[in-house]
């Protein structure tokens, strides 16, 4: 056999090694539309501009990898709030503990529980469905509550779009999220919604991982059950991480200010976290959703229009769901 | 031109460019040994194995790198912690709070820090400084805290050992972070220190980014100074990080149990989160500095053995810094 005969025989499979081993590696090149579900306009070109400027090695707005943080709102930013898909997790919470002591069942909030009764809820039966919750708490450790959770995503569908829950993120925000990551950032959650039941599904639903979801918490102390050092809540929540109380868990958490925050109008609750980012020095980008889509999701507006108010006072961008979105949900088959 | 000398010219350039594309991807083979300052021995070998095992695809240990999560006490676990390195920097702020406000400096804890009587800290004088600190911190708006610390990284050196506070890192403490690291192990820091000291420094000393610091912390609220939403001190802390706490604060930052936990005899300080990582389901390891070196080191130990015990009880590895530690501290040249 000559060299040249070797060579030959090489030629193939060093090709296709070589294919191989670029398909491998993390750096791909993007060729086709990274958000395809943004409509083409000014909101999507202020987004993919403001990446290109903070991943432009030399350029003035360059930012490290490490310094690209973003932060996401949960409810009504990465998935509908409409009813609050919490709750509904509550409701099954409190009818799981009417099954275990059917005493409760003939008082609120377990009896509208038990009789599926949304209306209950959705006029002010949150504040006694919270305070109901805090004895079952008190009875679930952490792995009975995980339980809990997972029963609710594999059974439950919204109301009203009667689909599965994970059919009710935003397909534009789930675009989002990945072309970040794809360009350095890491990506967080920072919510008002519970940090244990959000991070059940925030690496499924979202790709982000339990270390990067931060949201309202319980008081939890750690004991020994059947030989095993568990940690069980107290009963007490912490500040619920709402309004200021983001930038306040964001710097806990974090420890930087974000580089790009996305949250949305409805409940005042992203102000704090938009300004606290917007403070950083150099560039930033304030994403706020605006609930105007009656059509294909839900419209509401705060009545002071205090979020909205905000973001044109502070050069935020609006996001508006009905022009700015081509698709709302994902393709999905149920 | 023919096809031939198409592809013998073409080889080389395919060689190199599967040499240098193999370069750039995340595995590489470990041909020298990643913990040249750990002595071969049982401590060494549990440790290697571990990591064989936790890493090897289709082995019965086998963990997700996902779930791959290695938290770090810092206190006497990744530098020395006699004396308190963050107590050393609370006596700056006080000199520098006495500078601004020259009537201080007749009263203690300010007179004592202003002629640098360690003695008066070492008796008994820290509680007396963080009481004193709180009025400091509530001066001091986030950048201008970091500017202090800034200071005292620059400045100071080890009363004892003489150097700058870089070099009382442990090497084989940096080692293990990097090996952990290069195996797809995400690593943490959980200690009893200040979370926005500590953060100042993690980075450059141990290759831990913010977001992966868990310490002790301050209320915050945020507040518009000159145009700017910033994030001031209430002046309160919140529950030291310390003991049963680490394992509480663990799972609010991160939501996993520990694979591997470090921590370090000698303030009983890290018993709670090995007994947490140790309730993990599947594997997890469990590592115990013992202070045991009173020539390279310092020797010292609790009254009641606590951590020690807790680690014989337990099945914990306990490090000796004497025999198991070939190098104790990085070379370097001042």
């Amino acid at each position: 056999m000559t060299s040249k005969t070797v060579v030959q025989r090489l030629f193939p499979l060093m090709l296709a090694v070589v294919a191989l081993v670029f398909s491998g590696c993390a750096v791909t090149t993007q060729s086709t539309d990274p958000l395809p579900s943004w409509t083409d306009g000014a909101v999507k070109q202020a987004i993919t501009q403001f990446v290109v400027n903070v991943t432009t090695e030399g350029g003035k707005d360059y930012v490290r990898p490490v310094d690209r943080i973003a932060v996401f709102d949960n409810d009504g930013t990465l998935w509908s709030e409409r009813p609050w898909v919490q709750g509904l997790f509550l409701e099954q919470l409190l009818r799981n503990a009417a099954k275990r002591h059917p005493e409760f069942g003939a008082e609120q909030p377990y009896k509208a529980a038990l009789a599926h009764d949304r209306e209950y809820f959705e006029t002010g039966g949150i504040r006694v469905m919270i305070e109901a919750i805090k004895d079952t708490m008190l009875e679930l450790a952490r792995d009975d509550f995980d339980a809990e959770v997972a029963e609710f995503f594999a059974n439950a569908r919204h109301p009203g779009l009667n689909v599965p829950m994970s059919q009710t993120v935003y397909q534009p925000a789930i675009e989002l999220l990945e072309y970040l990551r794809a360009n350095g950032f890491k990506t967080y959650i920072c919510s008002g919604g519970g940090v244990d039941f959000m991070r059940m599904i925030s690496s499924d639903f979202y790709g982000i991982e339990s270390d990067q979801v931060i949201g309202t918490s319980y008081q939890k102390e750690l004991h020994l059950i059947d030989g095993t050092w568990e940690l069980l809540t107290t009963g007490e929540l912490n500040p619920i991480n709402n309004k200021d109380q983001k930038a306040v868990n964001i710097d806990l958490h974090i420890g930087k200010r974000p580089l790009l925050v996305m949250g949305n109008e409805g409940g005042r609750g992203d102000i704090g976290m938009m300004s606290y980012s917007q403070g950083r020095k150099g560039v930033s980008l304030q994403l706020l959703i605006n609930h105007d889509d009656a059509a294909r999701e839900f419209a509401y507006a705060e009545d002071d229009n205090a979020s909205l108010n905000a973001a044109k006072e502070n050069g935020w961008i609006v996001i508006s769901m009905k022009d700015d979105w081509s698709v709302i949900y994902p393709a999905g088959d149920n």
